[in-house]
């Protein structure tokens, strides 16, 4: 026991302050903690508000209590975990020499310097506003504090906002929009760039933008906001870049977040090339005695190696305690990295995504291939659901570099699956052998995730040559001379058809019918079929007749976002 | 395009064979292939039959169409996949000087000799039974074969038997006593040895039998079968090993299979070790002209290099699809091995397992640490589930060699999660920081599987010393002197509690309330809570105050097997 205890300082009260503190008190009982926090709750379940305000439970202290229901407030931390929480405190200034750290109490305005021997920087982020007039507006929201939780779910509760806007169409965006549709508001999404949810790539997000649409909320893609619109300083709509004006009495703006480093500027410590606090592998700062943590710093992507930030709450609670244990053994700990892992309920779809989409692929020099798979969560007798995904790798390795999965199936253990084959820096090879659990109320005798390294692997060795979605949309569009194979049963042409002057053959019927098919054995062929296994199969059978430019329409119908004959 | 088709046969039309035949023809549209198919029906997905029996689904025809809604017979192999399937037909011999085999057609009893140039054999294996008296009784079956499937369902569709046993305690003896339960049945599992399934350690073991004995449905263990009691040709009960007599009118065996490996022994092909056919890793037997995949196969565990036997529906397709691929390009496609993967539903139970048990890895000679883990699997404000694990780690290395997962949340993913990192030779400090899927309908902030390794690690660091419920058990009912102390509330303590003779202290008072701890610092002190986080926090204070025998009973009161007080 040291005869003078370590003085740990916190500043941050959310995730990774709390995380690094407490873990710290389990390393050292001896240690004085000190954490302090801005707002007046601590340890908030902040990634819950949206389902706080869309209803899916209603008390409120489930966000900030622990699992056995004690409020994680000053009292808690003190009796538990012997942590001072200074709440409603601001830290104003760290004093690097001195080693203090200047604060003041917000509802007293007293202040009082603080001294340490390891600090701890979490001070998060902060949400963005676009810089467009109106902004300040009554009606006008993000959702980033526990009081935007409140507000918000007083809306609901008061049942009288009956349209709203939300600005920014990332994962924010669209759980607030499920909460709000919940909540009985017409909510209509708007994003500047082309495509939603940026994480996933163009084809993969038009068929959560469909699936949206199909619950009566609306989106509006490729418009920013160019104002906000206001009687009475109350907010009456949103006027859109191409002049569109939406009338709403709710605006919510979940358009990103900015990391909180003024405090570690102005003490002089190294910021990183991406905007946030710059850190070693052991979360240290440029300066020994402080590390940080969480939506304020950057962190290494374990794929390209490339430092960015990752505003995650699991992250921050990782980072949190990597610091918790090297404030009591510095270098005791160390946190790798990321791989961009990423998950969210967009009503009755599962969207998710782990490690580079297609486009970051290609952005960060991978040469790579991709395979974009429909198929069953767990078999159909079983009422198995959909899945739709994407899997990317690189050519030359093998090695799989990313992963999306959306539908209505449990894309969540997929995605999870193929983030710790990331992690391992798997191949495609292995994952194509992969031993994963079977039994029919969790999986096909095949699982999804093996099933796409299966057709990722065929695309690799050359057996089957893939189209997108998009680019057969675009050969039917500019009028292209491919010929286009229906390879399902004539009662499923009957029931359902892309109507996209398709040929209908079935699988089973083809090598009867060849004398159907192109002269030209070199005019290009796409084949699909449900999910396009009988279109792959169909493929196979007309280039070992002779056909060379045969090509299957990946993830077949199930994949088509476009509007379909019937 | 050779001039001379390749000969293909294929014995076996389950699992194996059917994705080996298929596979091939997808590589090589002009080879001949024949599937010789004992049974009358082919690619049967017989993991689905207890969920038919049980009344999951009532359409007989989903056990054997495709997801279509095509029947697979040999119409349709012939249709879509041009594969000759001869079913009612039993092979009878090899012989691989002339390059043929022959067989016999069931029905007719002609029997016909046909050549081939690649060989396959997915011969499956055999119910195994109990050597006891009146195995032939009427009212013996076993679930193996799509007849047993009939014969059970009609069981439950003419709603006669009223009591049932199942000799087994495996996954399959599991899933049959559900779907009798589900028929109305009571159903009592026999299993002979101490604990039931197998690749679980006892003490999970045996929270899943109080989870099926509060389902009323019953389970002796430590006692086997020693005769069947019939009257009349007909079951009228079994007598186990220490004289009980159970009256029933149906006995379902579910005692494990052998191998079918006669055909390949009398060819002369080299058996293993462990009874099965012998492969290399690309599945060719010491025949290069004969590959051979599924339960007749042995294969290699990627864990600890052994062979062993693998008797799961995932993997012989996995198998059988490298098959498909070699019989083309002899040489292109490898499989690696197994890690032993595998999980089951058991009422409203997930009961998952990959890689080694504790058993298991201390009996392969690994030194190993272990961690059992009790939590919810999503927040409790998303109505989460518990899950109870057990990890199992090398204790050099770290790295990871097995997982166990039992409760009512969602294990499934929690399994495939740790099936790839063993998969990709990951260590606890690496599942510490995962980068998994985080959003409140999927996970906790830290997910159940980084929980887990974090307590792994806390033990292999010496930072947490751990008991399991067994050996707290054992030290009650020996009388032991350890001081118990539970760290929960007192409203908690009310509500349920051990009464082992513990005392309670909740987390908050500890430090305030040493002096009614132990005078003896030297005293084993052994804490818990619900989940035993607070217990472990408990712990960490004590050490700090100079207790020397602290120790955190894992799982928590969760993971106690043993009545309780109350």
């Amino acid at each position: 026991m040291p005869s003078q205890p370590l003085k740990i300082l916190v500043i941050g009260g959310s995730a990774a302050g709390p995380k690094a503190a407490a873990k710290a008190r389990r390393m050292d009982e001896h240690a004085s903690i000190t954490l302090i926090q801005k707002e007046a709750d601590l340890s908030m379940a902040s990634c819950g508000y949206p389902y706080y305000i869309g209803g899916f439970f209603d008390d409120r202290n489930q966000l900030i209590c622990t699992p056995a229901g004690i409020v994680r407030d000053p009292d808690f931390f003190e009796k538990a975990k012997r942590i001072e929480a200074l709440v409603q405190t601001e830290a104003l200034s760290i004093d690097r020499d001195a080693k203090t750290v200047t604060c003041r109490h917000l509802p007293s305005g007293e202040t009082k310097t603080l001294p340490y021997d390891r600090l701890v920087i979490a001070t998060g982020a902060s949400p963005l506003y676009p810089p467009v007039p109106g902004s300040d507006l009554e009606g006008i929201r993000t959702l980033h504090s526990l009081g935007d939780a409140d507000a918000l779910r007083a809306v609901r509760d008061a049942g009288k906002v009956t349209k709203a806007v939300v600005v920014g169409g990332g994962l924010i965006g669209f759980e607030v929009c499920e909460a709000l549709h919940l909540a009985g508001i017409q909510t209509t999404v708007i994003e500047k760039t082309a495509s939603i949810l940026p994480f996933l790539d163009p084809d993969l997000a038009k068929l959560v933008e469909n699936h949206v649409r199909s619950k009566e909320a609306d989106i509006i893609t490729h418009n920013g906001v160019a104002a906000f619109l206001g009687e009475n300083g109350k907010l009456s709509g949103v006027k859109l870049d191409n002049g569109t004006e939406l009338p709403c009495e709710l605006a919510v703006i979940a358009v990103g977040v900015r990391p909180n480093i003024e405090l570690a500027r102005e003490a002089g410590l190294t910021i990183g090339a991406k905007g946030g606090i710059a850190v070693n592998d052991q979360m240290q700062t440029s300066d020994p005695d402080i590390y940080a943590a969480g939506d304020c710093v950057e962190c290494r992507s374990l794929i390209t190696g490339e430092m960015l930030r990752a505003p995650f709450g699991d992250i921050a609670n990782l980072q949190g305690r990597v610091i918790g244990r090297n404030l009591i053994e510095p270098g005791s700990a160390s946190f790798p990295g990321i791989i961009h892992t990423g998950i969210c309920k967009i009503f009755d779809f599962t969207v998710g995504f782990t490690g580079l989409s297609e486009a970051a692929a290609r952005a960060a020099g991978f040469d790579i291939e991709t395979a974009t798979v429909s198929g069953l969560d767990i078999p159909g007798y079983m009422q198995g659901k959909l899945l739709i995904s994407k899997m990317i790798a690189d050519r030359k390795s093998g090695r799989v570099l990313g992963f999306q999965c959306i539908g209505p199936g449990d894309g969540s253990k997929r995605i999870a699956t193929v983030a710790m084959a990331i992690r391992g820096n798997l191949t495609v090879d292995d994952l194509s052998n992969a031993d994963l659990p079977y039994a029919p109320p969790y999986s096909l005798a095949l699982d999804h995730v093996i099933v796409s390294a299966h057709v990722l692997e065929n695309k690799l060795l050359g057996h089957m040559k893939g189209v997108s979605v998009t680019e057969v949309k675009q050969r039917v569009d500019s009028g292209s001379n491919c010929f286009i194979l229906d390879t399902r049963s004539p009662q499923e042409f009957e029931e359902m058809r892309l109507g996209i002057g398709e040929t209908l053959i079935p699988l089973g019927a083809i090598r009867g019918r060849l004398d159907e098919l192109p002269a030209d054995k070199d005019r290009e062929i796409i084949l699909y079929c449900k999910i396009s296994l009988r279109g792959y199969e169909g493929a196979a059978i007309l280039q070992a007749h002779g056909w060379t430019q045969v090509k299957v329409m990946e993830g077949g119908i199930m994949a088509w976002p476009y509007p379909r004959e019937k």
